[in-house]
């Protein structure tokens, strides 16, 4: 396997040429006060040492070995603990944390980029750090001042860690028939007890103290989703002063053994009477989860393009030095018996797609980052906006980066012909590593409902129009002559993209089945759309800078083959969400 | 995991109804002698009875004890050898086998569902037998009498396995570059030395002998692919009459450790002076071998679907017992606490793209079998046209089926949730286990160019037009006012696919490039096109069938839910191959 490199140089240009972050930051009083382009290219360069040389190389190992599970304990494979040590006390778990409880407060364009780094390093190292981070963002937002006071120092500085147990063995996508029982106690905490399978992280050996998450039920609840509330479980009571006290009723019962990500422990969880603290309000415990699951997915996306990245350096690397048949055209390498695969049509077409779409989805989590940043620290009409792109897009952020990602991890596989399927070259796991993120997280078959369901459909397509004034008020901003090859088909692309949206609307009202059957091919038209748009945004730059550096000409004709190779993948998916439900809807289950 | 049941219904509808095998069997002489109605179906019946009952339980331990390799020994998993012990004295390792040589001369259509069965029980168990059979084809139409006599006998009584060795460690795609060598003896056998890795069954403990065919190139040989032999070595000599003598000097050197098809020996095999024995003319050795591997990309083709099959079976029954959410038109199963996810309209649309995709590549693979069968039995204008078509269509078989097997093994995951992605449920095995049909027996790149170049610009577009003329014939025919709804469709179709096979004819005279760039988009939609066709006439069939059986009510439903859902993805393919080759070409190595 080549060795990682993070690609700062692409993530500086979307950071400071295409999404301006440098000027956003100082119109934000909050950000303009923490973070300045100095600083945060500090940051992504140190942090991209810690990536290559600490995380990246543990992560054969961890396939290798593995988790394991020996009488309640679970041991990391080789290295996973140093290489934790390490990063906690680089202060990486603290990067996007409250500054009030001793974090760095960085904006997300920032930690999404770090997330990125992380995920290509080794997915299963990065999911302890990352579901901490989320769950410690549930708790800033919805836990009371005790709790934070208690336990938020210490998820910031590394020396605990957290996971979020939502899952039952019955209860994945519809949690609302948990069965997990909470019961008040006399001292205002809860007694909680049932069982949550898919804990990720629920019990290791990084930290010495691991938060839980955790989702139940009140007795006397409602029923469904409006009955859930959540709590704080840690694995160990801790005393007034934060030193830790006795374990807690909650147990690891196994781990599961799994397709990838063999580093990260994935634990049944037994919650046997349990010491639990309510965080936020009973019976409003999903949405609290929310602002962790919301974090998450979006990480869960970029995981994806984390693992896709990783397998196009491999892939290209292999390419380059691969001696394998001649060019149609002619022998290019005469001194060798053969030409480098990089001379046939369909390697570079592999390569090509990946590259396109690595770096699309990319410029897009970093727009997505900022539409949030937005949301945090913006005001008005910025923040109402930010809101509602970042709404919108989180669904798409998980579903569409990891459909794109996985994609590309196979085609970064095929790439390397037989010797993508052997384990040697580390192709092939970066297939089983990706594959989980289209699954956990909600399914991205549930990311499209979300989307399509809840946010098109129950906003009567007021939160898409946000999405669609923006990227039409960037085609009438953009009028130059050598754009028009871009802007052009990006503005197709919306007209479609907003006729669809109009017409699943429309049909929506007449018979609900047309969303649940449109529901997949409409966030994959979406994703395309806003891709032409980022891509739009990437060759505008690149235009204006070419010459100075082939980084830029490489932008140029990157930006053409999304438009001319890839965008036109709407065109099927279209086709099929306008065909409506009828040929779903009309066969009996027993003549599947 | 489900059991594994054969889909004998839907394999005699095609055999019977669809394409009329009866028929053509009493047409051609040869094929009357051997085989009718009756004799087929109790074939089929007790094949299914072995699949499903000695292969398909062992493949689970397979995955998980895999084969393994001591001091040059490969032992395979628990259960192989004595499935494989029951499966040759059933006599089904000379199903397809020349008679005069005590095989049982089955047409290709028989064989190749048997060959799907097999699979879904156990892709790695069946590489074993399948390869032996392709080898044995490829001995009994180029080999010497002498060779026939001592070998053949053998590898259809099941005695004895076979291999292909033809990838080295530098040259897979590109044989012409090969360095194993063969030197001419005195007693006209030659001298094999070199190394191949890459060999599935290259050793292993189910046979007591194994006979390689084996590509090397004498010292004098012209360079290229035209300087290339076949060669048969047996791992043990053999006497004059039939017994083992002493071992040759062939042995495999390391076993690979893999991403899938663990219980499959994927070994390195060192030549070391081994006495070898010359099939076909010398430098004729790739045609020779193309025998075979033409036997052996059909059969690629067919462990896609076989994968797919399985794990649709296996999916089907989780969305039917697992509960989870409710209909978006109310709750169907009130009396439970949550509906089965059939109700959803995405989890209905991933099992309908399996259920499609599934019966459309085994019609299309029956098709493709049966012209094979006019190919090898036929005369006249029938047998050319089945020379024709079966053809144009092995890599059509070997890319299509495995692209669409391995996108329906992940969508057939998909529907478990994170149960999918677990061990437990067996159906990352199946995405593991179908990914490398897409590499291996020349990768899906090197069919889209052996579609695109060498038989359709190769031949000017004239086998093309063997399928057009088919395909257009059949619309003629069947003006059947309720056949409207497919047939419309399916003209639509073949018009765009013939005028794009046109339009890549004429630019690839302009610019050699375009072949390589178009090269698999046009199989796609060569696939999708000839995947509606077979779909059209299964619907034709069930329409003249319906009311008598459910059976025919799901087909014609299906039928509807490809035309409408699946065709479509032809748009965005054509869309990409009519780009041309300029994003593709125009960029340096150096800007990837």
């Amino acid at each position: 396997m080549a060795d990682y490199r993070v690609p700062l140089k692409d993530m500086g240009f979307l950071l400071f040429d295409v999404f301006k972050a440098e000027a956003m930051w100082q119109q934000l009083p909050t950000l303009a006060e923490r973070v300045d382009r100095e600083t945060a290219e500090a940051i992504l360069q140190e942090c991209a040492k810690i990536a290559e040389q600490e995380i990246a190389p543990i992560s054969r190992q961890g396939d290798e070995v593995g988790v394991s599970f020996n009488d309640g304990k679970v041991t990391t494979a080789p290295g996973y603990k140093e290489a934790f040590k390490t990063y906690a006390e680089g202060g990486w778990t603290a990067l996007g944390g409250d500054p009030e409880y001793g974090g760095m407060g960085m904006p997300k364009m920032l930690t999404a980029q770090h997330e990125e780094m992380l995920c290509s390093g080794d997915i299963s190292f990065a999911l302890y750090p990352v579901l901490t981070a989320g769950a410690a963002l549930s708790l800033a937002k919805h836990g009371s001042e005790e709790l934070k006071n208690l336990y938020l120092t210490r998820m910031y500085s590394g020396e605990w860690s957290a996971s979020m147990c939502l899952t039952e063995s019955h209860a994945g996508s519809d949690l609302g028939i948990i069965r997990t029982k909470a019961i008040p106690q006399e001292d205002g905490s809860y007694s909680i007890t049932g069982n949550k399978i898919f804990i990720t992280g629920g019990e290791h050996d990084l930290t010495e103290n691991i938060i839980h998450l955790v989702l139940a039920k009140l007795p006397d609840a409602p029923a469904g989703p409006k009955g859930i509330s959540l709590f704080l479980v840690p694995k160990f009571h801790v005393n007034n002063d934060g030193s830790l006290g006795e374990r807690n009723q909650v147990h690891c019962g196994s781990i599961e053994h799994k397709m990838g990500i063999h580093a990260s422990a994935t634990c049944v969880m037994n919650f046997d009477g349990a010491k639990g603290y309510l965080i936020g309000d009973l019976n409003r415990g999903l949405a609290c989860m929310f602002t962790m699951m919301n974090f998450e997915r979006i990480g869960v996306g970029i995981q994806g393009l984390s693992a896709a990245s990783r397998s196009y350096q491999n892939a290209l690397e292999y390419a380059k030095e691969r001696l394998q048949g001649r060019a149609l055209t002619g022998a290019k390498n005469t001194d060798k018996e053969a030409d480098s695969i990089m001379v046939h049509g369909d390697v570079r077409r592999m390569l090509l797609n990946m590259k396109a779409m690595n770096e699309g989805s990319r410029a897009l989590s970093t727009y997505i980052a900022m539409q949030l940043d937005y949301a945090t620290y913006g005001e008005g009409e910025l923040q109402a906006k930010g809101d509602a792109l970042s709404t919108l897009m989180t669904p798409l952020a998980k579903a569409f980066f990891t459909d794109l990602g996985f994609e590309n991890t196979v085609t970064g596989q095929q790439i390397f012909g037989g010797h993508g399927f052997i384990r040697e070259w580390g192709q092939e796991q970066l297939v089983r590593d990706a594959r989980i993120t289209q699954i956990y997280e909600g399914t991205n078959g549930i990311q499209a409902m979300d989307l399509l369901a809840r946010k098109v459909v129950g906003s009567q397509g007021k939160l898409m129009q946000v999405f669609i004034d923006e990227v039409n008020d960037y085609i009438k901003a953009t009028p130059a002559e050598n754009m028009q090859e871009f802007i052009a088909p990006l503005a197709d692309a919306l007209n479609d993209f907003s006729e669809l949206t109009q017409y699943l609307l429309t049909k929506s009202k007449e018979n609900i089945n047309e969303i649940g059957a449109a529901a997949n091919d409409y966030l994959h038209v979406f994703g395309y759309t806003a891709m032409a748009f980022v891509w739009a945004k990437m060759a505008e730059v690149a235009l204006e800078k070419q010459g100075s550096d082939d980084f830029y000409q490489a932008k140029i004709k990157t930006a053409r083959y999304y438009f001319t190779r890839l965008l036109p993948r709407r065109l099927s998916l279209i086709a099929s969400a306008k065909s409506g439900s009828d040929t779903l809807f009309d066969i009996d289950d027993e003549l599947f």
